[in-house]
């Protein structure tokens, strides 16, 4: 029977919870977070970092994350093999395979690697060169109605400033616009954190359903997160929401790429990210 | 006494040549490619991929790399220990480890960790939404006399259309715009291929020079590539240069990001990176 604890539990952070059995770390899936063929990757991301965010020998912030998304995350728990492979004075890189048990038996496979890197965040120089977008405040845009759809997107709202995804009748040939603003919470309100940052970096439709203006066989191959504000700095900012700009450069030879930024409501932009994705189109 | 062929080879093709012995596999730094402290993080790219690239087991094109600068790399020989982590139908998982030996002897220790992912592209619906710069060619412009320089930047030419780097009266405290638009190419003319666009998309000036219009001590801590083109496409361009647009979001508590695109004279988006720099101000 779960506890008490268990159930007030936001679905995100059980679905990023790390536990330590003898030394190893494990991960589960959650099917509030379940996407096409496996889990959202951002909650995989998210999930990747806190057990490096949580390892005894961490020390410093999240700085830089990339998850390469080798296969389909099956249902259920998988294993988290953190390696600390070298540390300087003011940095830590972080190598991690996620592995599952392969289906016929034949052992374990890895179904994702990762590497991150924290770092002491000191004191400097500060310039924020990009400007957020000019933006009407959340509470004036109607989140996207998610009843159509099901797992990871009903966990967010989706407040759409611009670039709402539209189906278009197939006989228009034109293009749209990949990029969107967007603001973006958890639906169940949680305070973000880094790990929200890891998830929500991932937390965009694929911007090749935005251009086509349909759906496609659509995967992240890999995704690559900076963070520019460290965990106290973010608690400080003490924010539900964040502005998510997502946008795309360029689609060919069956692949595509992602580019995002997150911004605070007070405007301070906390993480940068960018993926390649496959599509089939 | 090197032989005429060795003469003969292109500085790049030099640096970032891999041998393998008894199925291991050894690059080793180039002093025509030395930075500040060790290696041109490019040419640390370059090979790295050289070595997924001439890997016996690789299939499929290059698509995306990441390299994490865990260390300076001492002059001379390395480790590449090359890892096939997962293959798929349509895509290979790699991790790779640079490894030397320890100063002070107590065996081998990692000094970049990198992960790569080679795929089928297959043809698919293509489009380029973003736009090459309006720039004039090459040969409009001067390059940029680097006789002060030394190492690496001597083995490009810089040839700036746009945000070229100013040292500025250090009582002014204007900052200015990161973004540059330059053409780059091998001084020694070298058709551009895979390795180059790994090398080239690290082959910008710290944007926090530009920013603050001089020199602070700067380095790349992580770099990720993803490549848009592939080797026999980008032959079929051949080229010798390629139009390099590099910029900045943000500088904050130490560390600030760069992203890069990388355009074939003829409009084609070829490469698009981005890196997460360590600077001290």
């Amino acid at each position: 029977m779960p506890s008490a604890s268990d159930q007030d539990l936001h679905p995100f952070d059980q679905a990023t919870r790390v536990v330590v059995e003898n030394g190893n770390r494990f991960g589960a899936t959650s099917d509030h977070y379940w996407a096409f063929v496996g889990p959202f990757g951002g909650a995989t991301a998210a999930t990747i970092l806190q057990a490096v965010l949580t390892h005894g020998e961490r020390s410093g912030e999240a700085l830089a994350l990339t998850v390469n998304y080798c296969a389909p995350v099956r249902r259920g728990r998988f294993g988290i093999d953190v390696r600390l492979v070298r540390a300087n004075r003011s940095s830590q890189h972080w190598s991690v395979d996620l592995v599952q048990e392969a289906e016929d038996g034949s052992g374990q496979e890895v179904v994702a690697t990762a590497t991150a890197i924290t770092a002491e965040r000191r004191p400097s120089f500060a310039h924020q060169v990009a400007t957020m977008p000019d933006v009407v405040p959340s509470s004036e845009v109607k989140p996207l109605v998610m009843d159509g759809f099901s797992g990871w997107t009903r966990q967010y709202d989706f407040r759409f400033v611009s670039g709402l995804p539209r189906f278009r009748d197939p006989t228009d040939a034109a293009l749209a616009d990949p990029r969107s603003e967007l603001w973006l919470s958890d639906h169940r309100p949680r305070r973000i954190d880094m790990l929200s940052l890891a998830a929500m970096a991932d937390a965009f439709f694929g911007r090749i359903f935005h251009v086509r203006g349909g759906m496609v066989p659509f995967g992240t191959v890999s995704m690559t997160t900076y963070f520019h504000i460290d965990a106290a700095e973010l608690a400080a900012e003490n924010t539900t929401e964040l502005l998510g700009v997502a946008d795309a450069q360029v689609f060919s030879r069956s692949y595509g790429d992602q580019t995002a930024q997150l911004w605070t409501p007070s405007g301070r932009l906390v993480a940068t990210s960018q993926q390649i994705t496959y599509f089939k189109a």
